[in-house]
């Protein structure tokens, strides 16, 4: 559970979902503090910094309540769980570095109070601890899908990067940056949730085994998994566009400030005519202000592009809804459907 | 191989270290090719700038060689090769945000050629690009002994940012440091040359058959590995004090610039008075400059240092050796051998 919000303080379909794997939440708190340990004085307070930033836990969380769906949660679960969210807020403490961010949910960055040296170290050392942690759970599918995974997500920041500056990144082009560098990861936590809960149902030792991995629940909740986090990351692309940074605790803005093109400024450009797209292009290259981006709000309301977004971001969020289908009611399946209406709510 | 050195130019200690294993570095290569394969220009074109600058493909090198030495090479070993030169090359790249180098092996750094962020999302791309080829070789020991080996190198690599400024640095803190940053992937290439060879010969699907992991030539070999890679550390960090940019290739003097202490300032700061100590001190934080190297190199003349770090490199290189006796003679091992008296004459 997130270290600086009580948990009372969530809405309550947010408190829902948590509480229904609340004790698994906590084990998987455990983890995170042990993967911190180090002779190293210097190293772990590093990473305890680090991991305050981590946030809202809602990686493991997905990751555990898929579990629930689909039988025992096991400490495979927990360790899981844990990866998920080392990598994850590596992937933050090196977007850090990469987006010169100096306020991230309302604490100073590792990279604002340390430097760049320590944030890519601190960076490389807990992806290294979350793979050291997979490779000792003994299993070959699970270690394969979180590598897989790794690579998925990096190939995404990746492309990102390659794409800046370009005005012209086309929808596609987006859709495959944040299917790797968002979504990916999502769709791991939930996809293994359920392997490795049918793996303990099964008795295998080796979850390699094709019966198992036929599963219709598997494919169903890793499409739920990479359905959410594109709806996430659609919604936190207009979030920077629009959005208030006392309420987001984090810096805003910064995407066209690097030239970064997502989701709202792809459509509003492919609705502008070419010369005003020419010249609000010129002025983002050159003459970004606020003003601009008070233009840009303007232009986005005249188009419909809001909506237009906004209807993306729920279109994902009903489709992971659907995936859901496949399981038998139950409390944690509960959970995850009123936390996807709550988001839904929170697009309209 | 080395793209920018033709062979015939090495002194010919190291064109038979080569030679013997060349045509399985030739394996090795197009692996690595394979590892930079992406479907955006974007990362193919970072990627292959990175590789660029991985360099003498040591450690495929020592890894192929020690597979030799034991039975036979398998297309395992290649990929083994590919994943330590690109880890190397991964911390390289990283290396190169921490320390602003511009100038490595004659050619500009990723980094100066693109910028930090590139070159954090490049080594972050390669490390998983190199833990996915791990997990496709389906070994768990030899997961596990990679991860494990990663977590070292990055924990070596925050010793060392931790002791930024320490002018009380100790012998045994420095030792961690570099048996973790340097010795670790060494000791990683040639303990899973041997292992991975007597998998084979032993006709065994998984590698974690106890009587397999007893052969004591799995330890000499890690032993060898580890020895080298400190004696090379050992070497590396006495010539950032004394070196020649020109002659290296990489920038140099930048231990002292960023207060990091090494062998040389360790033992140099142990012999002299305390209040000369505290001036040099002084002047390194505060006035550091040419007449300040000029100064040290002196010192480090007087006090005998230069021979004693020297004696040090050495005395690591003839542990390294020892370690070959309990392999039986062959031309593996041969190039070894002269390989490493070859280093130990460098010293002299």
């Amino acid at each position: 559970m997130e270290k600086n919000i009580s948990v009372s303080q969530l809405p309550a379909p947010l408190q829902e979902f948590y509480a229904v794997i609340q004790s698994e939440l906590i084990e998987v708190e455990d983890l995170l503090k042990d993967f911190l340990q180090s002779e190293s004085p210097f190293i772990h307070q590093v990473a305890e910094h680090g991991f305050r930033l981590g946030g809202k836990r809602m990686r493991p969380a997905l990751h555990l309540l898929f579990a629930r769906m689909t039988g025992p949660i096991l400490p495979i679960h927990h360790v899981i769980g844990a990866v998920l969210e080392t990598i994850h807020t590596a992937s933050l403490v090196h977007d850090d570095i990469l987006d010169d961010a100096q306020q991230r949910r309302h604490l100073p960055t590792v990279n604002a109070v340390w430097n760049n040296e320590t944030s890519v170290l601190m960076g490389d050392f807990m992806v290294a601890r979350a793979m050291l942690a997979v490779a000792q759970l003994n299993d070959l599918t699970v270690n394969r899908i979180v590598a897989e995974t790794s690579c998925r997500l990096c190939e995404g920041e990746m492309r990102q990067v390659g794409s800046r500056g370009r005005f012209d990144l086309t929808e596609d082009e987006y859709e495959a940056i944040i299917t790797g560098k968002t979504a990916a990861l999502f769709e791991c936590g939930c996809r293994l949730g359920v392997l490795c809960a049918l793996k303990k149902e099964a008795d295998v030792s080796e979850i390699g085994e094709t019966a198992l991995l036929d599963d219709p629940r598997i494919e169903s909740a890793a499409r739920f998994g990479r359905h959410l986090g594109m709806a996430f990351q659609i919604a936190d692309d207009l979030l920077d566009i629009l959005g208030d940074e006392a309420q987001m605790g984090k810096t805003l803005g910064s995407d066209l400030a690097k030239q970064k093109l997502t989701l709202p400024m792809i459509r509003l450009f492919r609705a502008m005519a070419p010369e005003d797209r020419a010249v609000l292009e010129d002025e983002i290259r050159n003459r970004l202000e606020t003003a601009t981006y008070v233009k840009i709000r303007a232009l986005l309301e005249e188009f419909g592009i809001y909506d237009s977004v906004r209807a993306s971001a729920v279109g994902h969020i009903r489709a992971a809804v659907e995936c859901l289908d496949v399981f038998p009611d139950s409390d944690a399946k509960r959970a995850v459907t009123g936390f996807a209406d709550y988001a839904i709510q929170r697009q309209q």
